[in-house]
């Protein structure tokens, strides 16, 4: 049964052929075999079969069991033989001669001496029967299980010429038929050569042409049944092998692509999608673009932030707070413990405070809205020049992974239950619900732990005399707090990824990209809150509904929730912003995605060499599948993706709060483009090469996280800022339409003879005078209103006020984003124009071939009815090599 | 030059080939035309070729000029000769078997005879190379200028079988190949079954099956090339004929379409298509859905309307309002001329206001939004199961519509300035910017003109003593106001359309589609501006800003912005609404839809008739495509689409305003259905079937649409209604919780005293005592507070609470838009599975018949090499037929 459902599967199996692959002259495998010799001299061995003619297209291991008594002799005769015939071959190859195959007995009957368990049997015939069937296929099978990798047997695939090309049909493969060159003239190109010209060095040094001679076949099986052989142990690993011939070629991947010498280049995008196929192409490409957006973005934000520093001299606010006669005496900030302060304390803070909390950050914050949805609509656009210049435009996705997952049917085979299956999924949509609110719960705890550490620090700080240490060990606490934050957010990263994966794997979604959405959908949701918690409590929620003096309000009877310093909490909120991010980036991109890698590679070679004996011979001459054999297998783009879309989520979302955020994004992104480059073409074992015409989910998701920033930053201007209070101040309140006197207009008044029992501080003497009045922070009506202390009008029209700013920003940003949608042409106008020229020529060809082939019929009417039916099917199934040889022909 | 371009574009030509036809034998013409006859016996004549035999696929027509001397005789000697011929081939036809082809004299030699100036002869001249030019493509060509139809001369089109086939190919148009059914099993599909059977009287009594036997071979032109042509006078006119095979089905479409009696049935929309083509097909079917759509809406319209009239008794405002108990004296409503008055004449506005100001709007205009989202998701799915049904999968809309429009290449030819050109484009921006500002200030200068109507009706009814009447006349005076503003805005609609294509024809657009979606745009900005700017007025602006008794806010000193009635201006807008609404639909609709294409139709009749001889016998004995050329030409989709677009727009924009708007457009709907059906079988000459995907630009413009409607929905409810002032009376202010006092609350006090000079009442006892102190509607302090007549915090707390519901409405409604954006996939799960299907049918077809293939190779391997280069391009160019005839073979 099990076996009856791959064969099912077979036909849908996917080759991943390049385009390049077709220039070269398809029908004729001499001339193909003529080049491999050549080749090999120069490259490593192990990529071609024992005949050293058929490359080795993909590799699928197993497990050996072999009782340990026999091994080790076996091995080495083995050995012995092996690296014979091995450095024979390399000679004669160096000949350029390819070497005779080598007649050798099957290995599988050497290991059927050995008594086995029922299990290993039956994996056994389960391999050979699914063997069977690739062979049935058209693909030519050849095994080593006399490795110098103890236990491990690998299959080595090859998939022919014909197989290639009938794939290459099913998959709608777009084949090059005629070179078209459009020539632009008029000023547009000249400035066009201008700057391609002075951008030159920008450009990594890499002649995409000469690509054309690569032949890359990597033969990509449906992952699905990778999973379903993989899953039950029958094989224990699928890979393709790193490609000689584009491993020779690997200097120029090395030099212009994975290294940091070459920062400032484009990537070799063409190149990497060569090596890597279109999925992975589509990633960086993706990462070089929001690489390359940033650059303005940095720009912008490193101005805006500079206009601040220029500013902060002539800010009446905190000039006023900093006025030497400034002699306003301060409530206490809590009962008993604090005292009266001096507004005069606040000065460092406020100044700071202006750095992020100026006018420039409200154009900033639009500026950003617009930004994040010209890099969309500038994806779209790139994407879709990539489609056209990968030939991906006829491509329909949904070929690739509409089959059910192999854990699907599993599953469905074992419980056969549907409804069970859909009460299941309710189950598991209120079990997302429950996690994400726990997480909330969970991170809210945290924040609120690191409060009450504030908070407990704060409250010892106070007892101190000395104020500018008190101020500065209050710069401290925040640091330490936001620094604690970082670590939990760090740690609870990696649980909610393991969550995720739990939950997905729970709700048993029916085919391989459905899992990977929902996986990515719930990965992000988890990661995201997890990030953005603690910045929206700080954002939000600090400093609001903290009563006033004399009835602070408090939680659970003894803590209250915290007061942001005098000026805003946009403050804190930056600090917060800035160490999560640059602890995030430092952290958990380099180190983790360096050091892990690094550390697992090590630990697999040690634990291999443990078993394995004459290490040092070996390690020379190990085969090309069995160096690969050690890396580290690929695990998909998903944390790639989800790292950058984090970062993106920092860069907009409260960029209004923080200015610099894209500069710190630009500096991260110009290394993770190359660590990643060079993890991918050296840590890694090569990914299967997947087409892909569009990043997919990932997509959405920016356009969420961009649509979500522009409420966000609305609220982040108007509420956590003092933008509003002070344009409020400034037309409506103020005498003469100057700030002067906006300190004084935004802080209460308080009587010290209204404090009950046990709230007044306890040294009211402190500050070395009786106190009266005290000021605190807030619309509240003056003792000697007739409804005190109670929110005065003014906080209700500053509420108005900042409620209608955010309709306003919010409605003007959206209109302004889909303005922007609107004008920017999804399909650059090159592109679409060479489309539509390309469309014209093929309507010419195909109407001269017509013209030929009406002649054709009439000069041989009378036999032609009887050719069709006999010829027509073969000449239909092979027109890509037909024409294409027939076209050839022309140019010769 | 003309000719050499339009020879470029030739190749482009398209045919709308329906599949159906593909079912039929294709490569036999014996077959084909011994079907032909039959068909000839049922209908009427000119249909076909003088042989009979060659169908006629399209129509172009020219003006000929004649000396009038010769003409007459010539006309009539011709004619007898016409008749006679066509009876007896009408006879023979009868007899099943086909008409001789008749020998002709070629008309345009006996056309040569006479002198014609070099005007004509140029035309003429141009006419002959096209038609060469057409031949050279394999059209057939017949010319008949003898007609009954003086002056006009008729080139008849046919194109070949072989002909469609290629056109076929280019345009990718799918062929079936192999007949797949997919059972469905389960209870879901005895579900569907039963469903089936119970819906069956809403179906239309169509065997879609039965339609398979129809030949539509509509050939069409593209349409710039029309325009080219049609655009320097050479022809006149190009159509293609309503089809005499589907002419007798014409019973059908008019019986079970085009027909009233059917109004509650579904659409035979696969009829349609198959007579019309795609594009008009996917009009009636988003029609079709819309109408279906309405139903669901406008029960629950009903259901909150009804609530409304439910509850009016228990509304405690109303209640305290219509108390009879209740003696406030209200301020005067304008200076001098008004007097105090009673708040108890306010009741019945207070009442009727409850019927469209309760709870039940709030929660109506949230489930229209969801509903809108809805909409647009069904749509997506019904067109993406269209697009599976009519094989449009692989179709690619931008072939179709590239082609620089001819206006565009005579506008280049003529000026060939492209720096111009651009200049001109930025000009026209500005332009429509300030047509749109001049149109929305005429709007207002409209609105304000019917203001000042009602101004000094209500003003010089203020005058009268009678209460009842007064509150009467009032509402008289509303609807006349109402009625004036829509006179308006119809007579404005008319000339705002020919603004807009003015100003797309100055904007010279490149490509037809542009062109059209340009139009579109334009348009549409300025008839929605049209029809919604007094709607906005009323809603947002009257009665805001009319200051406070006592100083009342004056325009240009004399005019002042008018006061809504007490309870919202909510009761007004809602009459301004419906008559707007239901008047468009009435005489807009209706009258001009029916009675403007009659009219047009009689005055060309006419006007033909008062140019020919012979009138009551040529009546009956017209050619097809003369009867045709009488019919009013097709003038495109956008009117249709624009009238239903605004239409959505009353529909979801002022929904909480209205609720009874949905049900007055399903009414119209119902009728519009089958009012434009019956328009386009019988009044309009035959549409060139064009194909599409979906439907374009009007899609965004309905999102578009969509989108407003939240923002002002959200607008409507808290600042129209008095929703949000009850809200925060209830949770703030009253002492009880419920909405006891809330009348009370909502007024302010004035004291007369402080009435100006020349501003008090001029019979200040008309109420029959002396008024000390009177009450407005208004939040501002009152008379005895430290700033009088200021507004008051409650206010701008009302405000902030205003301001908040704006917030939360729009953020939560666009988020449950955007989820039920998300859950409905756009491709039904059937379609998918279906296509999923199918495509591994394809696959194991292929599969085998490439094993057929091997087997070949392998027994024939010496010859294959010289014959795939001789046949390869015959069997490629082909392969459709090939193959179809391939599969029928295994069929029989």
């Amino acid at each position: 049964m099990l076996f009856t459902k791959s064969f099912s599967i077979l036909p849908a199996l996917q080759i991943s052929i390049q385009p390049s692959l077709m220039h070269s002259p398809p029908l004729s495998p001499q001339l193909l075999n003529s080049l491999t010799p050549e080749e090999n001299t120069q490259c490593q061995h192990g990529l071609y079969f024992q005949d050293g003619e058929k490359r080795v297209d993909y590799i699928l291991t197993y497990h050996i069991k072999k009782p340990s008594s026999s091994r080790s002799n076996r091995q080495s005769s083995l050995f012995t033989d092996n690296a014979f015939t091995r450095s024979f071959r390399r000679g004669t190859a160096r000949l350029g001669r390819p070497p005779p195959p080598q007649p050798r007995g099957d290995p599988e009957v050497a290991s059927q001496d050995h008594s086995m368990d029922y299990h290993e049997d039956d994996k056994r015939f389960r391999r050979e029967e699914f063997e069977g069937n690739l062979r049935d296929m058209g693909l030519e099978l050849e095994k080593d299980e006399d490795t110098k990798t103890p236990g491990v047997g690998f299959v080595k695939i090859h998939a022919p010429w014909h197989v290639l090309c009938r794939e290459a049909e099913f998959m709608k493969l777009k084949m090059p038929t005629k070179k078209v060159t459009i020539k632009s003239f008029g000023v547009g190109a000249k400035i066009n050569t201008l700057v391609n010209k002075a951008t030159e060095p920008l450009h990594p040094n890499v002649e995409e042409n000469r690509a054309q001679n690569v032949k890359h076949l990597s033969y990509a099986f449906s992952r699905e049944k990778q999973h379903f052989l993989l899953g039950s142990g029958v094989y224990t690993a699928a890979y393709p092998l790193h490609d000689v011939s584009t491993h020779c070629n690997q200097h120029l991947l090395y030099e212009e692509w994975a290294s940091y010498s070459v920062f400032y280049k484009y990537q070799p995008i063409g190149l990497v999608r060569k090596y890597f196929g279109e999925k992975i192409g589509l990633y960086f490409a993706w990462l070089g673009l929001y690489t390359q957006m940033l650059i303005p973005a940095s720009l912008v934000g490193v101005i805006v932030f500079l206009y601040g520093c220029a500013t902060v001299d002539n800010n009446i606010p905190s000039m006023e707070i900093c006025h030497p006669r400034n002699n306003i005496t301060m409530c206490p900030l809590c009962d008993r413990a604090c005292n009266y302060w001096k507004l005069k304390e606040a000065c460092g803070t406020a100044r700071a405070s202006h750095l992020f909390d100026n006018p420039a950050t409200v154009f900033f914050s639009i500026f950003m809205a617009l930004w994040a949805a010209m890099f969309m609509e500038h994806w779209k656009r790139r994407q879709m020049r990539l489609n056209y210049e990968w030939d991906l435009t006829g491509f329909e996705e949904e070929e690739v992974s509409d089959h059910p997952r192999a854990e699907y049917e599993l599953c469905v085979m074992q419980k056969s239950l549907k409804k069970e299956h859909k009460t299941q999924k309710v189950l598991i949509a209120y079990c997302l619900i429950a996690v994400t609110s726990f997480q909330i719960g969970v991170t809210f705890a945290i924040v609120f732990g690191v409060i009450l550490y504030r908070i407990s620090i704060t409250a010892a700080l106070h007892m101190s005399n000395n104020p500018t240490t008190r101020s500065n060990v209050r710069l401290m606490v925040k640091t330490t707090a936001a620094i604690i934050n970082l670590v939990v957010i760090l740690i609870l990263d990696e649980v909610y990824g393991a969550v995720a994966r739990w939950l997905t794997v729970l709700e048993v979604p029916k085919t391989d990209k459905s899992f990977e959405e929902r996986l990515i959908f719930k990965t992000f949701i988890l990661k995201f809150v997890n990030a953005f918690t603690p910045i929206i409590y700080i954002a939000f929620f600090r400093g609001r509904l903290v009563g006033r003096p004399g009835s602070y309000l408090y939680v659970f009877e003894s803590y209250r929730l915290e007061e942001c310093a005098h000026g805003g909490c946009l403050m804190e909120l930056c600090i917060q912003l800035s160490i999560t991010m640059l602890g995030k980036q430092l952290i958990q991109n380099n180190l983790f995605e360096i050091g892990i890698p690094k550390l697992k590679k090590l630990i697999r070679y040690i634990k291999s060499k443990r078993r394995s004996f004459q290490e040092e011979e070996r390690e020379k001459k190990l085969q090309r599948y069995e160096t690969d054999h050690f890396l580290e297998p690929f695990a998909g783009l998903t944390p790639e993706y989800m790292e950058m879309i984090i970062q993106f989520g920092f860069v907009t979302l409260f960029v209004a709060s923080f200015p610099l955020a894209p500069l710190f994004a630009l500096l991260n992104n110009i290394i993770e483009i190359r660590l990643d480059a060079k993890k991918f073409v050296a840590e890694l074992r090569r990914p299967v090469a997947a087409r892909a015409k569009d990043i997919g989910i990932w997509y959405n998701l920016l356009r969420g996280v961009a649509k979500v920033a522009v409420i966000i930053n609305a609220f982040v201007i108007s509420f956590t800022s003092d933008f509003i209070p002070r344009l409020v101040y400034q037309y409506m309140y103020s005498p003469d339409g100057s700030m002067h006197g906006f300190v004084n207009h935004t802080m209460s008044y308080f009587n010290v003879s209204d404090f009950q029992d046990g709230k007044e501080p306890m040294d009211p003497q402190h500050l070395g005078y009786q106190v009266e009045m005290c000021r605190y922070k807030d619309y509240r009506e003056p003792p000697w209103s007739n409804t005190p202390y109670v929110v005065s009008k003014e906080f209700w029209a500053v509420l108005a006020a900042r409620l209608a700013f955010v309709i306003v920003f919010q409605n003007v940003v959206m209109l302004m984003s889909d303005i922007v949608d609107w004008l920017i042409p999804d399909i650059p106008k090159d592109i679409s124009l060479q489309i539509h020229k390309e469309k014209i020529l093929m309507v010419e060809l195909f109407m001269k071939e017509e013209q030929g082939k009406m002649q054709f019929i009439d000069s041989m009417t009378p036999c032609h009815g009887k050719e069709r039916n006999n010829h027509a099917p073969i000449a239909r199934s092979r027109s890509i090599p037909h024409t294409h040889s027939h076209t050839h022909a022309n140019n010769f």
